[in-house]
């Protein structure tokens, strides 16, 4: 008998995901780009599956009228049942992560300011189809530790972020112990963990490029190409 | 051979849901008791498929330092994939709808003002394990028409909800097809529709009655009882 790992994340269940969280806000200097308040504990919102654009799926739809920007991310994949977590330790917050993938945010910028100024969700500025492209699985022992690589993102080839993940504000550890205390995390959810600085607009045509080096070497799962 | 009519809902298949969506400030009467702006257009938030609480599972959980409301709702199961709908008329929009159940937006109201005064996400406020009291599922052919239904809130048998589903601001048609033009809808999904006013406290230890009736004769599926 053949016994398969329960909860082996997969590119096709990506998309069957319960949920896929986001952490705003989680490196100081794109707090600045975008003149927000630092926030004194993580928060977080919620994209629907449905956002999520897999490697060759085709381009990020721009919605008419909408001010598309990238926000590049490290998206951990959840390996078990995480209710009221208490992970003070990388060890400990890593042994509930099964896997790693890079993703882009995707955002409608007009659309969320409009609603921080109004005090409105944020999940439609978040949340249209194509909103979330995301790159291959990354086993875990390709990232030996998520606080220290580098992620970037090109557009038409000019650099546009490029930054490492020890300038998280808040590790994986707090992440996943403060989401657990508010809604339990299901093996197979999503967690985004915040974007450094250099956000900015992409329009149709614009090709987007997204990856993750580990000590300058270049990690193949991560790449992202997406139009 | 038997065929099972594909994408039928059960009470277990509810927390398989993809997403549920919810509609905010669709009666005029609850947007006046909150202070709040009217929309000009349908907006939505996102609660968590962990959020569903179903019969018998148990009492709503009070996280620490919360004040908890109660936001008694019609709640739609979608029947088939929805993407850029256009329902102008019931019938289009209607044939999309599996099922009905009525629910519970509980809504961490502190946290939620706090989240709207900072331009910050609603999804804490609105996502809690429990947050999400569900009813059984309520078959098609018991609500005729779903803009002209009671629905009605006790706590501890005190009335607190009691109003018409006609008094919604945007009807079921223009609800879907809004939806579906940000983010495409999947057969068993769950859209709540909006609370109508009275809206309130409750604290460990009340109960919640809600219910639908139908030119005055209760609906036994839509009863709800939770502590
Ligand atoms: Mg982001
Ligand atoms: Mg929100
Ligand atoms: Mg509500």
């Amino acid at each position: 008998m053949v016994l398969l790992r329960r909860g082996f994340a997969t590119m096709a269940s990506l998309k069957k995901a319960s949920k896929v969280v986001c952490i705003g806000r989680n490196y100081a200097d794109h707090i600045t780009e975008l003149s927000s308040a630092r926030p004194k504990q993580p928060f977080f919102f919620l994209k629907p599956p449905t956002s999520i654009l897999l490697p060759g799926e085709g381009p990020v739809i721009q919605p008419k009228g909408v001010n598309l920007h990238y926000e590049v991310e490290l998206a951990l994949i959840i390996g078990k049942r995480l209710k009221d977590f208490e992970a003070t330790d990388d060890a400990t917050a890593l042994d509930a992560v099964e896997s790693y993938a890079l993703s882009i945010d995707m955002t409608a910028r007009n659309i969320q300011n409009e609603a921080k100024k109004k005090g409105l969700p944020w999940d439609i500025s978040k949340g249209f189809d194509t909103f979330l492209p995301i790159s291959n699985i990354i086993p875990k022992s390709a990232i030996p530790d998520p606080h220290n690589i580098e992620l970037y993102l090109t557009v038409n080839n000019e650099i546009r972020q490029n930054d490492s993940t020890e300038l998280m504000l808040f590790r994986i550890p707090r992440i996943l112990s403060d989401i657990s205390k508010v809604m339990t995390l299901e093996a197979g959810d999503i967690v985004i963990t915040g974007t450094p600085k250099g956000v900015g607009p992409v329009v149709p045509g614009d090709v987007m490029r997204a990856g993750i080096k580990i000590n300058g070497k270049e990690l193949e799962e991560a790449k992202i190409e997406v139009g």
